[in-house]
Parts: C-alpha cells; sequence; structure tokens
C-alpha cells in the first residue's frame, strides 16, 4: 500500500513509518518539526537528541535496505499539501500531524491559537487533498480518548444510540473535552463527520489513550531510531513522566486526589491498531470510530506500580500530591468500551511491572540530561 | 450598559445596533465588511445599495440624537480586537461576526477555508479578550438552529439528559451539521462550552432559525436604515429571497421535495431575543443555549404562501421543483423545542399574509435592481 504518514517525526509518526515500511508499504513522512521547535522554544526538550528526519530514513535505509521518503513542509500551506498528494497518491493516510500538547494548548493565547490554528487547517487541508487527488484514499486520523471527557455513563465506541420521548437516533458519542488541544479534535471529528456525510470520503477515526514506552521491533536495540522521549509536563506523558521521575529521584506528580483514570497503551500497541485500521477500512460514506487503548488505570495506581519497580532498581521512589493546576475530576466513573480493535485481532500488552523495567533500563543511561525545571512548570487550565 | 456589537454592518448587525442604542445602551459596533467584500466579488450584491457602517451611524446620529461609535476592523488580528475590549470595556458582547453564508462555506477550498479560519478565530479571539479585559462580561453569541441538524428525536434547548445502561449524564445536544458554515458553528459551540467550564465565562448561544425581514421600530419608513436585503443563492435566506423570485416572475426555487423544514422569525423578533438574552444573563460557569425561532414551516408551505399573496398582487408566481444540488434530507421529522425564550417574555410575530405583503410593499420598488443569475448557481454540496 502506497501510505503517506503526516507527522512522520513525531513520538508515534517514526515508529509508525518504521513499522509500515517493514511491514512491505511504500512510505512517504511528512513532517514541518512544529514539535522540535516548540520543545526548543519552550526548553522542554526530550530526554536525548533523535536525528532529523532525513537522517532518521538515511539510517533506517542502510540497516534494511528499504526506502522512506522524507519530505518537509507545513501542511497548513495548501501549495505544499497538494503537492504532497498530488505526487505520491497514496492509497492510505495516516494523520498525526496535530500539535499534541495538552498543557501547551493552555500555556498562553499565543499557543493555544497556534494549536487551533493548525490543527484545524492541517485537517482541513487533508481532507480537501484527499478530495481532490485520491478520493477513494483511506484517512486514518488519529484523535484521542480525551475527545469524551469524563462522562458519568459508559463510554462506547464512537456512537451513543439515544432514545428520547419514544423515538431514536444515532449519534456521534457527546463530546466534552478537557484541554483546548482535546477541544481541536473534537472539532477534527465534527469535520470529518461532516465531510464524510456528504462526500463519501472513507474515514478511521483512533481514540487513543496515553501511549508509554519507546521499543518497537524495529528499533530495538539500535537506539538512533528511538522516538523522542519526553519527560516534560508539555510533552511527557504521565507514564513516560513518572519513570524519568523515578530515576532522578524526583517525587512523582500527583495532580490532586490523584483518582484521573484514563485508557493505556503500549507504543507497540499504538503500531498493531494502526495496522489493523489500515487492513480493515471503512465503507464510503463511513466513519469508523475505534477506542484505542488495552487497559484502564488511575494515576495513584500508576504511581504505586512506578514505585515498586523502583525499589526493585533500589531507587527511593517518592509521591507527592500537588494542587491541580487543571480543571478536571479528580475521582470519576470511567467505563470506556474497547471491543473494536479487539474484535479485528489487537494483541494487547499490558504495563506489567517488567515492561515498567524495560523502560527504566533505558531512560536510566541517559538521567544525566535530565531538566528538572521542566517537569512541573504547573501550567494552570 | 455598554455592549459591543460585532459584525455591527451585517444583516441582523446594523438593525440591533439600532435599537440596543434606541433602549437606551451605550453602542459600539465593528465590523470589516467581510460580508460587502465577498458579495461583490461573488457578484452577489443586495437589492439596494446601503450607506456604508460610518455613514449609518451619522444618519443614526441625525435622525435620533444618539450615538453609535463604528470601529472598522479585523477581528481575527489580535493587535485590533485587544485595543477593541480595552478601549470600550463593554458588559456585553454581542457576536454575530461570522462568515453566514452556508453555499458560499461550500463554494469552493478557498470559501471553506475562510470560513473555518474567520469564524473560528473571532470567536476565540472573543473569549481571550473578554478573559483578559472584561471577565464578568456577558458573551451573547449568535448560533444556528442549524447545528443540530434534522435528527429523528425531538430537539431540546441546548442539552439532553441520556440515560444509558442504569447510569445518567447531561450532555450538549448531539450536533450534525447540513453544510461547513453549520460545522463552524458546531466548532463555536465546543469553545464557548470548553472556555466555560474551564475560565467562568457568562456565554448565552442562541440557536437561531433563519431570519426575514427588512423594516424594525428603528428604521420603519427610512430606507436608509434598512439591512441589506439578500436574494441570491448565496446571501438570501429563503423567505426573503422567495418573496424577489415572486416580484420578477422567477419561479419559486424549491429543492427536491421540497419538506424541509426549519424554524422562523421575524428580524423584529431576532430583536427581542438579543434584549431578553442580555436582560437575563447567565451566572458564571454557565453557559445558556436557546433555541431562537417562532415557528416552523416546510419549503412547500412557505412557497405557497408566497404565491398565494403574490396573486393579490396580480403576480403569477410560478413553483418549480428543482434536482436538490445539496445533501439532506428532503422529508424529516423536525420537533424542536422553543420555550426558553417564550418565558422570558417574547411575543411573536408570525409570518402571515400581511408580514408577507409588507415585504413584497418594500421590495417591488427594487425590483429593477434584480440580478436574475445570482438567484440559483446551483452551489454543489
Amino acid at each position: 500500500m502506497k501510505i503517506l504518514i503526516l507527522g512522520g517525526d513525531g513520538y508515534l509518526g517514526w515508529p509508525t513509518a518504521m513499522n509500515l515500511s517493514a511491514g512491505g508499504h511504500d512510505i512517504t513522512v511528512v513532517d514541518n518539526y512544529l514539535r522540535r521547535n516548540i520543545s526548543r522554544d519552550e526548553n522542554s526538550e526530550a530526554l536525548f537528541a533523535v536525528p532529523n528526519l532525513i537522517e532518521r530514513t538515511k539510517l533506517w535505509q542502510k540497516k534494511t535496505n528499504k526506502t522512506i521518503r522524507p519530505i518537509i513542509g507545513d501542511l497548513c500551506d495548501w501549495a505544499f499539501i497538494s503537492n504532497v498528494f498530488e505526487s505520491t497518491r497514496p492509497d492510505a493516510i495516516v494523520h498525526y500531524a496535530e500539535q499534541p500538547s495538552a498543557p501547551y494548548s493552555m500555556l498562553n493565547r499565543l499557543a493555544a491559537m497556534s494549536t487551533i490554528r493548525n490543527n484545524l487547517e492541517v485537517t482541513a487541508n487533508v481532507i480537501f487533498a484527499t478530495k481532490e487527488f485520491v478520493p477513494d484514499a483511506h484517512i486514518v486520523k488519529l484523535g484521542t480518548m480525551g475527545e469524551y471527557g469524563t462522562p458519568n455513563i459508559d463510554i462506547e465506541e464512537g456512537w451513543l444510540d439515544v432514545e428520547h420521548k419514544g423515538r431514536k437516533e444515532r449519534f456521534l458519542f457527546p463530546r466534552q473535552a478537557g484541554s483546548l488541544y482535546h477541544t481541536t479534535k473534537v472539532m477534527d471529528t465534527d469535520l470529518l463527520w461532516f465531510y464524510v456525510r456528504m462526500w463519501g470520503l472513507k474515514v478511521t477515526d483512533l481514540m487513543q489513550g496515553p501511549v508509554y514506552g519507546l521499543e518497537t521491533d524495529e528499533n530495538r536495540g539500535d537506539e538512533t531510531l528511538f522516538p523522542f522521549f519526553n519527560y516534560d509536563e508539555l510533552f511527557g506523558t504521565v507514564v513516560n513522566r513518572f519513570i524519568i521521575q523515578a530515576t532522578i529521584g524526583y517525587p512523582l506528580t500527583v495532580y490532586g486526589k490523584g483518582g484521573q483514570t484514563r485508557g493505556y497503551l503500549d507504543i507497540k500497541d499504538t503500531l498493531q491498531c494502526v495496522n489493523l485500521a489500515l487492513e480493515n477500512p471503512p465503507e464510503e460514506n463511513e466513519l469508523r470510530i475505534f477506542n484505542q487503548f488495552v487497559e484502564t488505570f488511575s494515576v495513584n495506581e500508576l504511581a504505586d506500580r512506578v514505585q515498586r519497580v523502583g525499589k526493585q532498581y533500589g531507587l527511593d521512589v517518592k509521591i507527592k500530591s500537588l494542587q491541580n493546576p487543571r480543571k478536571e475530576l479528580e475521582d470519576h466513573y470511567y467505563n470506556p468500551v474497547h471491543t473494536g480493535l479487539l474484535e479485528l485481532g489487537l494483541k494487547p500488552n499490558y504495563l506489567t511491572d517488567d515492561v515498567i523495567a524495560g523502560i527504566m533500563d533505558i531512560v536510566l543511561k541517559y538521567r544525566k540530561n535530565v531538566n528538572e525545571s521542566s517537569i512541573f512548570r504547573g501550567v494552570k487550565w
């Protein structure tokens, strides 16, 4: 399959590119280094430097003799994106090209507006370019479980059948996000759902939970092919962040009561899910939605696990409850359905103590690099 | 009350400005003439020329000795909008400043992208400017009944109580719009609802149906103070458009089966509703939603009424069913609740034959101006 990976330099984009290339697909990656630039501007750099995208594709070529074509540019620019679509004519598009940090989107007005602009305009351009150049292509869009928020009812897989005053209708499951970033993903869904109905596009929207990990089948043992590993408040997802905090003796930063519960997955499972989505495209006029995670746990449960594994390494891991800088429920009902991808064949990898230890083994080597001041800045919601 | 009217040059903005000024409020109007520019660029000009906004405020001053302050500029520009908010410090903001045409938003990619950008960025800037300069001010936002689409269940007033698997939650009523323009209004609601929850803003979102009419208490008999009257496919709402078609012998353009049903209101009722919203602000942290229309009828019913009134004028009004250029249900359930504004005291004006005749009396004088080619271009959805 000819696949275009938008945001191919990112934490998930690059591992996805290698994985699909290894699977025999013809891969083009596109990125404008937005994430790298923001990390540098905000002094929230990753744990170790990674080669730029063009260098990464050369390393991949050397290792596997397989080609990943890199294109650097801004997908908000129609002249650029139309050229990319016209010259590559993909069968499928994997769209990760968004400003991905919730705290960054809440940092200040400029960060908020750039998140709205980037995320909405790229999604709109992807829709217009698909319609113009490859109307039968399958768009695989990375959404987020955060679109749903934490409602007091079970979260269904994308849709909700409502019975009201004796009549029935099926709606998109009502969305109520907890950050501006997550709200832009809600808007993406609004936009995709509109154009699926109007233009018959084929779209899979993956409502993904927080991802952890570094190693995949493609980069195991080859650190030059690792993704960014962020541990800072802006870009560090909570599992990765807690593991780094444990290694440097920085108390695990639990916000408020710590009962915040989410659905998590290993980076290897993201790759499985994207493959399953690509292998099982929706029909025309269909917006297919999967809830993409394999298990749920609370921040407190996670902190306890990281503490326990840290002890095996002789680390004295403390847990510190901070006044929550965010407006969010700290103790809530959470029961999201996630059967769609399992039915397609997903084999879950769970967050065992061994998995935490595996990540710890890698990051311990780099702990000298940690910039403690970036771990908690208290961006207020 | 000090009131800022954004989009104060528009079909509703200018009548609102005069009405609130007559009511003793201190009014500033802001506009960038986006609507006038698009009308000219697309050769979809209004039935008669109206003075520019600065001239209008001078005419108003002369007639009433009351001042409406005009400011011309683009609310997408933070330097401009922050200056407007800082210098006026309004108690309330009436936000009409959006690209308001559904067909224009579907015309081509550039029109689509400019609709997304303008509508989202102005709404975001209004939120940021309110937070920064007047956090206690009341934002009255013009939404649209079109956000809900035409679901198979009763449309409640903004919210839906869902019982699911034995648990309960209250959600924003699920939205599923029928054009890109209407989808940007859904996104506006997403954004407002997010910042209401995060920052405690006070917002009223008025889900308005199609508006008709020209005359208000403030401009009756004084045509220099009339709003734009558009009859073209892009900017002409259906009642106004059918009345013009009747006067020039152009068959009434019914799309498809003509069973499309919507909730309508007289421009005088828009003014009543905005007044009621301003006089009854929500609490902090509250997004108050009203469904703003007074009666529902189908396109076929409307065509029949206009035909009947036309006969009284000796006009031979034909009705022509055209192949529908839009993707929409042409025959559907439609039962939206609209009690909120009635409970606050709205006294509805209905679309009687006399009201149609009143509009016809005015437009007959200008029928020589009609550009027939702009009535139907068949913008495809």
